[in-house]
């Protein structure tokens, strides 16, 4: 990414029409999902060690982004999954954004970072762009996109923003959760009109507001689960110009009409991630009949699938 | 740390009563604030690199734990800061945990993570203890406690409380934060009695009621910053047996009067941080006059006063 790149929003909506869908592929190596041959390769090469383990995820993941690449605009990786290899994994982080960026593909870090002031900045300076210490160049993830969370305010979002404002890159803000506790604290009721959601949402807007690309769209998005059918009614209609990441589809039992709704009039402004339902196609699901041997097929067939239902699903009428 | 290990509190309790002073030193490590030396030192090493810089902030901070390692009974180091410094910097992070523990000191991940399900447990498995995959051992950072963001709700915050309490450790949720603008969203007013930051504590205080330790707290904690006097006494009497981390003493401004309304009648149940006011005491703040080529014992001094300065205040009468 260099300074002063085209506007996330602008560039998100490019690759979308490039590749037909508002699809995100997540990528969450889950270990005991991974085709055996790949750690069989890996231990060869390195044992059986804790580096053979991450070759392994590693080998697995980077042959997923080729399979998935001709048919989604972007991925997201989960930072988490990597985290949980050990101290090395964030070096495998790095090395699967830097794949994907090759393949032409968006890369949305799901990170879901928060902090105050400058330890929020040296979050950022982990994510977009690079930075000089005593001559040395120190590289980030230069990811296009990130999650972080709103729970201590405007100021630990800000410096997320304005660091990747000027990388052209952008965030999405946490409004409505995919999962079932999401309600717990979301969707408690204020003395003033609304929710706890409502009043993230209106911030959200208000910080995306002077940022608005030629699509109409701003750099702060939103994630909105797929779970919730008036809640994404709702906040569709709160923050207007902002663009939503909807997670939740496949596994997690996101709702057709819920996903509709994140979307506008004109099937625009959102994109739909889905994660162990492509990646992990063949270990668990619907096409768990390829079998092992077949993995790369059975991920094939389900982001054929996927692009298929979501770029159907955008296309249809919204509900009035 | 093994399964079944003490109850964190307790093991707090005991470190805070050898060292003498309920507080916890930072590490925040300013690649702008670490002595020129350590810099000269690495690039010989490493070359002007930047495998080279994170050495140059290795080496600090492990100088930075021996020197502190005798005042206090915790460290608190923040993941930011070494993401910061690339691809590589997670590495640094599990550097400087194991060195902590070599020096008996109990680590607490300032890492403020926060998901759903699976990922929360993914997440956790970065933290705490060690898993096997494949035969493999992957290692974690195997720290005593980490802070974790609510905001995503209960179900996302469950998965690192019964990771950790299955090693002895524990967990801090965020409350009330230390930044100007932590009452954004923290305190809007709820239609039902209180202020989100209220229900928050409410939740805190019922996760941690199976779990309470022989001192009389639990093994789930609470943040609540040293900036907000009257906040600090309301979630002191909201969460009666929740041990409290403090941030935001030194240079965010922290009073003495938030700081001692965090603790119970008795002088215990909290424990107060600072970051920058020691590890760069040279480069900052009052002690700068002792100038880089003293900047160890500017950290000795700074350290030493803020033991004095706590342990004063938390042996003071507590307010009516």
């Amino acid at each position: 990414m260099e300074n002063n790149a085209a506007h996330y929003a602008d560039r998100l909506e490019a690759a979308i029409q490039a590749k037909g869908a508002p699809i995100c592929a997540g990528i969450d190596p889950r270990p005991e999902w991974i085709p055996q041959s790949f750690y069989d390769d890996a231990f060869k090469q390195h044992g059986q060690t804790p580096l053979g383990v991450r070759a392994a995820v590693r080998g697995f993941c980077l042959e997923v982004l080729e399979i998935v690449a001709p048919h989604v605009p972007a991925v997201k990786p989960q930072a988490a999954f990597f985290e949980a290899l050990g101290s090395g994994g964030w070096d495998d982080y790095f090395a699967i954004c830097a794949k994907a960026r090759e393949l032409g593909l968006l890369v949305i870090a799901d990170v879901k970072r928060g902090d105050i002031g400058s330890t929020a900045e040296a979050y950022a300076h982990a994510l977009f762009g690079e930075r000089e210490i005593k001559g040395v160049k120190l590289e980030s993830a230069h990811v296009d996109c990130a999650t972080i969370n709103p729970y201590l305010g405007g100021d630990s979002v800000v410096p997320f923003i304005e660091r990747a404002r000027t990388h052209g890159a952008g965030i999405y803000v946490l409004a409505r959760t995919s999962n079932k506790g999401s309600a717990e604290f979301q969707q408690l009721e204020l003395k003033q009109d609304g929710a706890l959601v409502d009043e993230v949402a209106r911030k959200i807007d208000a910080w995306g507001s002077e940022s608005v690309g030629e699509c109409g769209y701003s750099d702060v998005g939103a994630v909105v689960g797929a779970t919730h059918v008036e809640a994404a009614q709702h906040l569709r209609k709160l923050m207007p110009r902002t663009p939503f990441l909807v997670p939740g589809w496949g596994a997690q039992g996101g709702h057709a009409a819920a996903v509709r709704a994140c979307f506008d009039a004109d099937g625009k402004g959102a994109i739909v991630n889905s994660s162990r339902g492509v990646m992990h196609a063949y270990a668990s699901g619907p096409l768990k009949d390829f079998g092992e041997e077949h993995w790369k097929e059975a991920v094939e067939q389900a982001v054929k699938t996927f692009h298929a239902e979501i770029s159907q699903l955008a296309s249809e009428p919204a509900a009035p």
